[in-house]
């Protein structure tokens, strides 16, 4: 089957070329296109369905919370993004300006959202007057743009999809309450839907957000062992609410600035969904995410009652509300095959002539190719045992593979040679000092992940430069 | 209780002013702000909710009908746009256009889609090689930008959410049938979910889409006796597909044109539900829309059980299924009532000491304000049924009032007599000359809102030009 052996075989090894064999999953998936907009893409279906599915469950942990959802403007008056010093100048270089509207010269310029901070705060300094109107806790699901000169699909785009929750709130206790609160859902969320392990801790001030106090992170370990920072939450304090001049009457009838936070998770984690689990055959989706769960595959179904079975397999697991697809076309099986297992769909259901004579299918779990045999009277009791099993597993797997891969240096030597030649996380001692991070930057191109919650004592001084040392640091090479 | 009074002495009686009055209930109703971008909106949570209430229903029809999800990027190079003529011409004054990326002026200026069917061109173009490629049935929710310069919460605005679907067939029969399928889909879903009765047709030439051979539409009539064009599906040939090249082998072995349709529907829906249902007290939704269906208030919540029973209450219609809040703030019943009645929510249920005693509870339909007496052990099978009598009343009381606001005009006096006199629609025969179109246009300021289906025939000329008639038209002022 020379056709079904080209399939496979477009896909680069993950050993041969990392980066390849990621661009090709994501095409021979068909989850996203270029367009003729430089840096732009164009997510299609199979992509798209991932990212509802993120959509619906994110939303739900969300609106738990007590968030609320809304839409603001794509445009920013340039008047408005300045309101904030440290905000704008960390996003103007990325901006796309749009100059004329109408048929005329704007007399002033808008940005293209890059993010909505300064919207947020128009709105809350507008409708926040007394302690009574607090919290606010608004999210928004849109695009926003940051103007990219290279670009790499869902990880890095001159366009992507994201949510934005923005806060604000009475105190700087709750503010952080928040901040941290949204880390956790955002932590849990990854780990129990799309079965990634995540270390949480805050970005140093060289990472942090462009106006935030402090900004906190979920860092997840790729299959090639570079990190991927997740998703942000950021802790403003009053910085933006003296700039916007958002202030409310307190319960002792003084009045006070809000404390604010926002949080945002994107497109991105489809990356990460793609380079935690992939393997050479393509995707490989928890079930939990997965937009088609079980794709159903009659073998010889000419066969007399093959394709009636197959339907009632696919009517029965439908039914129970698992997401089932049947392929009934006219491909062989092991092009079915190869095309379900290039789209990740986490299991396929065989039934062929033997199958029906032995009251029984088999089930073949994408992640380890094991094959089960189940009768057919036990598929509707057994296939959600299955996937349960398999998304613990894949968790599982992922996390086993960050701990083989985060290694400890005690000194810059063997930290070098630790990056150099280990892929993986690297847990080091630092004194704090921003010239250490840029110097390691420098030296080896590993940048600071994080300070994660769970500190350990690794060694008594700075990895860098030998001074007493602050803090545990993640660090690692970086998408 | 002087502040209840003021919460509802700031809407504007409709029938003292019908603009002002929209405008009130959408402020006090917490729908949407205006923001310091021009033309731009903010929509606020309890607006927000009904779009993504919208949106659920909606999405769910679509993807019953085959159709998948996608995301195309929000920019248009100019020359992608120009490459369809009439299209071109159509949108190119409302534009607004991205001219700085990044810091760098632009080698090629960029549109914020207006609409995205030059994008789902280029991608068809690439995507569709064989018949075995066809259909294809695409959708994205998005927001699309069309410059204004005077604009209307929800009705008109310079950036507005909405869906748009895209699809390419093999014949033009099948393109006719999904063009008409879609238009079947956004009538079935006003009708059913937002209880608003529309009127199918056909718009003529004059009023099509840019670039389409046929444009379809749904007409709803407002209160105020003005139609609104609440979504539109069309049909472009294989127009498109040869200015784009989008070209596919049949069965046959020749190569051919697709044939092409677009179709969309908008948060201007939101304005039609206000202006149908609302009334001088605010917003009335229909239950199957409202964000929240039942608001539970405990009047004397001091006295013993009272708060307790309240609670009970929520608990069990939220268990049902049923969105349900309890407002157990310290406000006076007669300000929760207000503004319970403001945001439109369908029913109230309330509770005090002697519905206690007797074992029962006051529901009061929002838009009849009808109290009906229930015995609580009755509640949950008692709430769903009002609640399905209410959504078919409104929808009922809309259709009836559209009916006594529908006029036939014989002649060109009657016509200017009905325009001018009588709020509504006008139904008419015309010769389908645009002449004659534009003369009622520029006497009457009424324009042609579709060809219905449903033809009848009023008479034998054109009501305009006295030759022979070739269609009935409803005409009217609109939106």
């Amino acid at each position: 089957m020379a056709q079904e052996k080209k399939l496979v075989e477009d896909i680069t090894p993950m050993s041969v070329d990392f980066a390849q064999w990621y661009t090709d999953v994501v095409k021979k998936a068909d989850l996203m296109r270029y367009s003729s907009v430089k840096g732009c893409m164009m997510i299609l279906p199979n992509g798209y369905a991932i990212w509802e599915n993120i959509q619906k469950n994110l939303d739900a942990m969300f609106k738990e919370t007590g968030v609320t959802n809304v839409y603001m403007p794509m445009f920013i008056p340039e008047s408005l993004l300045e309101r904030e010093k440290d905000h704008v100048e960390g996003f103007a270089p990325e901006c796309a300006w749009v100059t004329m509207g109408g048929g005329e010269e704007l007399e002033e310029r808008l940005v293209v959202r890059p993010t909505s901070e300064t919207l947020f705060c128009e709105l809350y300094s507008n409708i926040v007057q007394s302690y009574r109107d607090l919290p606010k806790l608004y999210n928004q699901w849109c695009s926003v743009v940051r103007w990219e000169k290279t670009t790499r699909p869902f990880l890095r785009s001159s366009e992507f999809l994201w949510q934005e929750g923005h806060t604000v709130h009475a105190t700087a206790e709750e503010a952080q309450e928040r901040t941290e609160m949204m880390l956790n859902v955002y932590a849990d969320f990854c780990e129990k839907y799309l079965a990634i392990p995540m270390i949480k801790g805050r970005k140093t001030d060289k990472e942090k957000f462009a106006g935030a106090e402090a900004t906190y992170t979920i860092e997840a370990l790729m299959h090639d062992g570079k990190a991927l920072q997740s998703g942000t939450s950021h802790n403003f304090g009053d910085g933006f609410a003296r700039a916007f001049g958002i202030q409310f009457t307190d319960t002792d009838n003084t009045l006070k600035y809000v404390h604010q936070t926002s949080w945002g998770l994107s497109t991105r984690t489809i990356g990460a969904l793609i380079m935690v689990h992939g393997d050479d055959s393509g995707l490989v989706l928890p079930p939990r995410i997965a937009p088609v769960q079980v794709m159903v595959v009659p073998i010889a179904q000419h066969k007399e009652g093959v394709l009636e079975k197959a339907q009632e397999i696919y009517e029965t697991l439908k039914a129970q509300g698992i997401s089932v697809q049947l392929d009934d076309s006219k491909k062989s099986p092991g092009w079915k095959f190869a095309e379900q297992e290039i789209k990740g769909i986490p299991l396929r259901v065989e039934i062929g002539p033997k199958d029906l004579e032995n009251g029984q299918a088999v089930v073949v779990r994408r992640d380890t190719r094991e094959k089960i045999t189940v009768a057919l009277a036990e598929l509707t009791e057994q296939i959600p045992q299955i996937m349960e099993k398999m998304q613990q597993d894949m968790y599982d797997r992922a996390l086993k593979h960050r701990e083989e891969h985060t290694y400890d240096a005690h000194d810059y030597e063997e930290f070098k040679d630790i990056i150099a030649n280990k892929p993986g996380f690297v847990r080091a001692m630092w004194c704090g000092d921003q010239a250490c991070e840029l110097k390691i930057k420098e030296d080896t191109t590993a940048t600071s992940r994080c300070m994660p919650f769970k500190q350990e004592h690794i060694a008594d001084t700075c990895v860098c430069c030998g001074r007493p040392a602050k803090t545990m640091v993640y660090w690692g090479k970086a998408y």
